[in-house]
C-alpha cells in the first residue's frame, strides 16, 4: 500500500507526474485533480481516477524516471547509460565510502547511494554553494538522502574525510586535484572522472600516469533509440550524441 | 583485511588472477606462487611477492571485473554496459522480486543480484539444466548466490512463482511467453528483452502490445573505447559493433 | 572568370547565399544587394560588396554545398555521406548508363549525373509527377540536367529502358519491382537501395535472393560532427542518428 | 566487350579476382586456369569456366572493388567510406586542378582521379620515395594513371604547383605545412585533412584559424555492416571504430 512519504509517479499513455504523498494534499493535472488521500488508500499498479474522471495507473517510480523526469536540474546532469556503468564500473556496493564531486544535480550521486545501501555513503564535495540544497531535495524525491553527505569544498584543499573506496570526479580541470585525491584514496580503490572534451582527456591521462594510478581506460558509450513500431522498425531520426568520455583508473 | 572465502584480484600491469583464498593453499602463476595463508596477513591494496619475487597488487575485484575477467562462459555472456543500464532501467533495488529468464552464465544475475541486497531476490528459471551448475558457480564467484534461486523451468508453464516486481527476459523467442509471463508480473512492473535481431524486435514488440504493455522502447548501447594516451589520443581500431537490442515496457 | 549563367556561391562567416548569375539582375540580402554585372567582373576567390559595403567571398559552389543548402527539397533527400558512398559502391563513371527510381529532390541525381560526366546518363524514373519539375530546377542549379532524363513512371510496369549498368532503387516498397527491374539491368550491374526500416531490409533481401542477386550487403552511414575548437574539441551534443539502411547487390 | 588492357573482376560466390587482359597469358586459380584469350571472346555479365569447369562471373570492376581488393597496400589506406565523403566535399570533378599529398598507396588517388576526367590533373606529393612506384601501379590497374602525377616532394618546401582548386593532406604532422600550402592555393578553395589522433586535430585546427582559413568542420564517418539474413538481420558482430578524423576548411 502506498504509504505517506512515498514518491508515486502517475501515468497515462502520454504523461509521467511525480509527487511526494502527503495526507490532505491535492495534485492538480490538465486532466483534472487527485486528492492524495485516495491515492493513500491505493496500492502501486492500481488505477486512479482524477474529478474529471480521467484514469492514472499508479506507478513506484523507477530511480531511471525519477533521474529523467523528477529531479530540478540546476546543471547538465550524468544520464543514466553513463551513470549505471559508472557504478556498476566502479564496484560501488553496500558499506562502501565514496567521494563524489561536484554534486551537480545530483544524479550520479542517486544512483551511487542506492548502490551503497544500506551501510555505505556517498560524500560529495561541492564549491558551487548553490547547487547543494537543489541536491538534497533531488534525494530527498528519491528516498535516499541519509546516504549521502554534501558539504561545500574545494577540491584543491585537503578532503575532510580519507580512506575512501572509489571516487568520481566530474569538474572542469580535474587533473590539478589528481594528486590530491590521491591522498584521501585507498590503495587499490578505483576512481572515475567525466569530462566532455578530448583536450581534458589528455590532461586527466597525463596526471594519472605521473600519480602512478594504473589501469588507466577512456570509453563513451552511446544510446540508439528506436521508434517501436512492429512492422516499421527504425532508429530515431536523431540521437544524443555527446554527453562525456569516461575516463577510469585504480590508484597504486 | 582478507578473510577466508574472499575473492581476491592480484594485479599487474599486464595480468590479472581472480582467486577465493582458502587456508594452506597455493596459488601458481607463470610469474611464481602465492600462499594463500600470505594473503591472510595482507589488506586490499597492499602488495604480494611471488616466491619468484614477482609483486602483485591484491584488489578488492568489482563485480565488473568478475564478470568480464572472473566467470565462467558456457554462454553469450550480456555485458555491463548492457546489465548496468538493464538494472537502473528496471529500478531494481533493496527488497524487490526480480524475474529472470535464462540464467546463462549469470553475468545479469550477478548485477541483478548485487542490487537487491539485502532483502531482495532474483528467481532465474533455465530450461536448459547444463547451465545452472556453473551460473550458481559464477554467483559464489562473486559472492550474491544467497540472493538468487535457479529452478529448471520453462517459461511456456505456469511459472511457479508470482507477484514478480520486475523481470527480464533473454530467449530466443520471448514473445511465445509473454501472455504467460504477464500472469506473474505485478500491475506497473517494468519488463526487459534482450534480442540480437530486428526480427525478434518486431515479434516482441507485437506481443507486448497484444498483452496491453505501455510505455514500450527499443534502445541499443554502443560502447566505444580509447587508446589511453595522452599525445596520441584516438578510438581503438575496432569495437563490438553489437550485443543485442533491449526491449523495455511496464506491464498494465 | 564568372561568366552568366554560373551558380554562385556567396560566403561571409556566417550565411551562404546561391544565385545563377544573369545580366542586369539584382541579387538582394539583409546586408545589402549586389548587381549581377558586378559579379560577371570577379572571378571566383574574390570578394564582393553590397551597396551597404557588407563583404562576401565568391565561391565556386561544391556540389555537396548545392545539395545541403541550395537545392529545393520537396522530399525527404540522400544526404551527402550516403550519396558519395552510393556512387563509389556502384561504380558510376564516364559512359555508364545508370537507373535510378524515384527521383525525390534529385539529391544523388546530382551526385550521379556529376559521375557519368560526359558521356553517360541517368535514367529516372518518378511515379510521382509533381517531383519531376522540381529535381530538373535543381539539377539545372546544378548544371547537370543533361545527364539525366526524368520519365514520368511507374517501376510496376516494363522499363522504358534496357541495359542498365547499375542502378539505385529509393521507393517505398522495392521488393515487388526487383523482378522488373533485373530484366532492365546488365549482367553484373550493381544495385543498390535505400530502405529506412528493417523490414524493408528484410523484405528486398528475400527478394533479391529469389531473384539470383549476388554479394549482397546491408551498411549504414554515421556522421558525426565536432566542434571546431582547437582546445575544448568535442563531438556535437546531438546528431543524425539515422538517415536509412543501404542495401547493395549485383545481377547475376 | 572486353579488350586487351582491361582490368576484369573475376567473381563466384565466394571469390573475387582481379587480371589485366593480355593476349597470350594464363590466369591460374585454386579452380583452375583461365586462357585471357577466351576472355576476350566475352562480354562483362558473362560467364567463363576454368579448365576444371568451374565458372565464374566477368564483372567490370568498380573502383570500390579494385581499392578494397585490388590494390597493393604498402600504407594504412583511406577507405571508400571517406574517400568518396572527402572527394565530393571538396568538390571534385572535370577540370580541376587537385593537390594531393601524401600518396599512401593511392587509395583517395584513384577517386579523385576518376571525379576529374577527362581534363583535370591529381598532382601527389609523396616525401616517401618507396611508395611512389607502387601507387602508379595501383592507379594503372584502375586506369586512371593519367590523371596523376606524382612527384617526390616534401610539404615543407615551395610546392612545385600553384593555384590548385582544391587540397587533400594525409601526413603526420599537417599544421608545419599549411601556411606553405595556402600559396599555392586558389581563393576560396577547399581542403581537407585526414588524422588519426585528437591531437592532431587540436594543432589543425589551431593553423588553419592561424592562416585565415574559414567554414572548418571536423567530422568522422562510421560504417556499420549488417549480417544480409533475412530473417535474422542484425549487426555484424565487429566492426571497424576509427580510420581517422576528417577535417574541412575554406582558404579565403
Amino acid at each position: 500500500m502506498i504509504k505517506e512519504g512515498d514518491t508515486v509517479q502517475l501515468q497515462d499513455k502520454k504523461n509521467t507526474f511525480f509527487l511526494v504523498v502527503k495526507k490532505g494534499e491535492v495534485f492538480g493535472t490538465h486532466k483534472g485533480n487527485i486528492n492524495h488521500d485516495e491515492l493513500l488508500k491505493k496500492d502501486y499498479g492500481q488505477t486512479i481516477k482524477t474529478h474529471k474522471g480521467h484514469e492514472f495507473l499508479i506507478l513506484r517510480p523507477t530511480l531511471f524516471d525519477i533521474i529523467l523526469h523528477g529531479i530540478k536540474r540546476k546543471t547538465q546532469i550524468i544520464y543514466p547509460k553513463d551513470s549505471s556503468y559508472i557504478t556498476l564500473k566502479l564496484g560501488i556496493t553496500d558499506s562502501m565510502k565514496v567521494l563524489e564531486s561536484g554534486v551537480g544535480s545530483g544524479a550520479l550521486t542517486i544512483v551511487m547511494a542506492n548502490a551503497v545501501k544500506p551501510s555505505g555513503k556517498i560524500y560529495c564535495y561541492e564549491k558551487n554553494e548553490k547547487y547543494i540544497q537543489n541536491a538534497y531535495e533531488n534525494l530527498k524525491l528519491a528516498k535516499l538522502e541519509k546516504y549521502v553527505e554534501i558539504k561545500h569544498h574545494d577540491l584543491s584543499e585537503e578532503l575532510p574525510e580519507k580512506d575512501f573506496d572509489a571516487a568520481f570526479i566530474d569538474v572542469r580541470e580535474p587533473w590539478l586535484y589528481i594528486e590530491n585525491i590521491k591522498k584521501a584514496l585507498k590503495k587499490g580503490a578505483p576512481i572515475g572522472f567525466l569530462v566532455p572534451t578530448t583536450n581534458q582527456i589528455s590532461l586527466t591521462l597525463e596526471a594519472l600516469e605521473k600519480n602512478d594510478f594504473i589501469k588507466t581506460e577512456v570509453v563513451e558509450l552511446l544510446e540508439r533509440h528506436y521508434k517501436p513500431v512492429p512492422d516499421r522498425l527504425r532508429p530515431e531520426d536523431r540521437m544524443v550524441a555527446h554527453t562525456g568520455y569516461l575516463i577510469f583508473a585504480v590508484n597504486s
